[in-house]
């Protein structure tokens, strides 16, 4: 009979629930830090609760994975939950999943090897889609016009910027994609959109979406647009649009970060769950040799 | 020195604002029926109000044209306008556009042309890429999970339908189309998605346009569907989907309506604008020879 | 026991070798007018030769039927095969299918039915992918640069000239579509290209597909084209570019006719095939009630 | 006055050509080792002939650079030439490009800095583009089916992987990626293209494009392929197919080596001057500091 890895989703908003769902096809799951009511139809085998005393081999936290007060994020449960009843439940040389390194959680989980999903290119990649479809998502909502024939920049042709692209395609836009040298000019007609240098953006454009985190419109680029254009900055940390400016400029500005929880949380959780599966994976086949 | 038309818009929503403004590049325009905030930075040219006598040679109503009242539809306006009030701005001989024909339009403008710009096929080409905008919006909003890899079918392959499929292949969606004979499977091929016949829909899909305005979904219909499945319904009148029994077996079911003027009130806009210009260019070069 | 009808496929090329091997999926087939190393591997199913006297419920002719002196069209077979032949293995109240029509046909087979299969809207909307498939197949073939990034012109925007920008959007070219009124604009802008009035055409185009059947580029206009620009020709009969004046300019024109069957001879008998089932599947719903 | 730099395009086929075309928009250009025929209206500005003593500040030498026998290739020339003819053309200490490292070189030109364009990623980027192309253009000359529809795999996402997915999506084929992670399944999910692993390629296709440079296809994955399945390998030096295997089995393979030269040597020459280009550019910057 086949060992099925016993796997705790402890805390997190709606995204865990799915991941939990996903992760309970191939693995022995029971979730925690939940109102029964999240649980409704969404995943028959994600609510088994913890009956045995047997220890769990794994536990997955969520992006974050704590609160300022060092408790497990729990933004679905009414009570809290510490972290150390996780750590309680997992085998001492257990696996803890998180969505974001914490230095508090070498702190805690001692001994267990810790390991950031979030870090993983795969992940980036995959949350790439919902990023993108959550950004076209803003701009249809926020634009009085269609995006058909419309003229956009798209900074950056990494994962997001290409994702947009193929999206953007698809509308019709009339797409442009800024970007630093030969190799992502290149890359943009590979993908078959025209391109300019990001130090030589002109400012005709109705639309424009930034995937890139370091500063590309400062005050003095952000003037020479048109009070209508409407920017969305997907980036994070620093972003590429200088926030006070554009602010005291009264240029339309979205900050959207944390898209793929908003807009997909169920595609978000599966991307979890995938990511989880595939660390795993490789490790197993590390080991089985 | 040339002799430009005058041209009334009278009433409407934020559209024939747009609408104004579009016309003012070509003809001498005026607007009234709307409340002086309403003309903000829209369109300068849109603000000339009634200064001489001299009378228009059209008036551009709004869709639609009258309330249950029997006055302007003025829903951008505090106060009340009379038809009667718009004929006598008008030449004898002028032409009325309206958004949708109505009897009492006859009955007041007598002798007057009345020619009804949602009927020309052009605007309904054109306004399909709003509808099919305003749609995949919809989807993205009420779904929890990303269009990409979704298995989508989309009802119907004209004007619309191809224009949601364009988007959609952007998306990288899983795209079926439902046509009712060889012409439409054709079709559907030369646009690069499957086909499957109407009367033999299969129900695996997550998400469903309906843009026939014929009723394809009827109760057993959707029974067999999954309770998960979003259906949009873009087809006028009767519509494509049984709205009791939708209801009745707890179907999602968004009945989406004049998508453009909400989606994109500019670009809805100026396609009136656009076609009111054309038929008038008609008109001119028929009368010029 | 279902009976199948028993449908004979007489003469032509290759195509029809396909067609043969398509329609014994569903019916019961024999061929004839073909040596036998053209069966080779193409279709077990194709070879059944006629063995028992029953009379066949129909016959598939070639594109076209007959040749200069009146005998079946049989360019893969080394002997000749008069109609006649044909007329007597079929029942006297039999169909015969053709694909082009032949006042000849009408004078042999009297009393049967005869049915130009060429003429079916949903074969020329097949064949519009084929056709566009070859096109661009030319293209490559005779231009020294990519398609991606290539200034288009694609004349026209009915069902070849949809295929052509479908296609051509994936290789990234820059298209233009040349279009009669408003609807063919608003046709294009639902594919998501720019398109021109087809009087007002410029001519800063590397390449240039026609597809309409009446003459757009005469001699004038030609003369304005760089003699780089490469012209291909797909509308019948008349075609739309003058061929004596691009002749004498020494234009680049390439007449691109029966692409179909040159560029894909399987899926080109395939639609043959389709089109003969779609068109008994209609006769027997038709006779069936 | 600008003091342009002064470049010898020094053998190679036609695309060396085309490449001194676009350099003389640019630099001051002369062309050696072609016979007079190949300038016809090529380009005005190549002609330039050498006439002044002056040195040159770089040379641009063809794919391969030199011959078995060490001469320059040149096979557009009735003559030989010899690479030290080259040498003493150029300043002593000018900048050689080459088409391909070759030891040869590096004893002929001493004390000057030899530089590989071919190795240069926005060279390899750009080329993808007429790899892609001239692949696609195999296909349609060698398959009797049409590419819409039809069930393709292509063996890797890299630049021609991802240059052929977005050219085969506009064709309306059925696209499945092999490749060799989650990251490469995710990269294809945003092109909106299914994926399988490489380890577990089913056999179902009937177009193969092969872009990654290992052994995918050996015997016995070969032998699971139907004999109509067109292989076609993009792949340099081993390939991803078993040639041996592959001529044992019967199996139509394609190998497509040297593509954008062939397909489009006007792009081509111009990817090698862009190149060469951006180089010197990069070199300038760096100076000029």
């Amino acid at each position: 009979m086949e060992n099925k890895l016993r796997i705790l989703i402890a805390g997190g908003d709606m995204r865990q629930i799915y991941c939990a769902g996903r992760l309970s096809q191939e693995y022995d799951t029971a979730v925690i830090g939940f109102d029964e009511k999240y649980f409704s139809d969404n995943s028959e085998s994600a609510k088994s609760v913890l009956s045995d005393g047997e220890p769990f081999d794994c536990a997955v936290l969520p992006v974050p994975p704590l609160d300022d007060e060092g408790m497990l994020s729990t933004p679905c449960y009414t009570e809290k939950i510490d972290p150390y009843t996780i750590k309680k439940l997992l085998r001492p040389d257990g696996i803890v999943f998180t969505g974001k390194s914490d230095e508090r959680l070498t702190e805690i989980f001692t001994g267990m090897e810790i390991c950031d999903y979030m870090k993983r290119e795969e992940l980036s990649l995959k949350n790439a889609i919902p990023s993108a479809e959550g950004a076209v998502q803003l701009a249809l909502e926020e634009l009085p016009v269609t995006l058909n024939g419309l003229k956009v920049l798209i900074v950056g042709m990494g994962r997001i910027g290409t994702a947009l692209t193929e999206i953007l395609k698809g509308f019709g836009s009339d797409i442009t994609v800024a970007v630093r040298n030969a190799r992502g000019a290149a890359n943009a007609r590979i993908h078959g959109v025209k391109s300019v240098r990001t130090d030589k953006i002109d400012t005709d454009y109705e639309l424009v979406f930034n995937t890139v985190p370091s500063l590309v419109f400062e005050s003095e680029l952000l003037n020479r647009f048109s009070d209508k254009t409407l920017f969305i900055d997907l980036a994070s940390k620093p972003g590429g649009i200088d926030f006070d400016s554009a602010a005291k400029l009264g240029k339309k500005v979205v900050w959207a970060l944390g898209l793929p929880g908003k807009t997909a949380p169920v595609t978000s959780g599966e991307i979890i769950a995938e990511t989880v599966s595939d660390i795993l994976e490789e490790r197993s086949e590390r080991y089985d040799v």
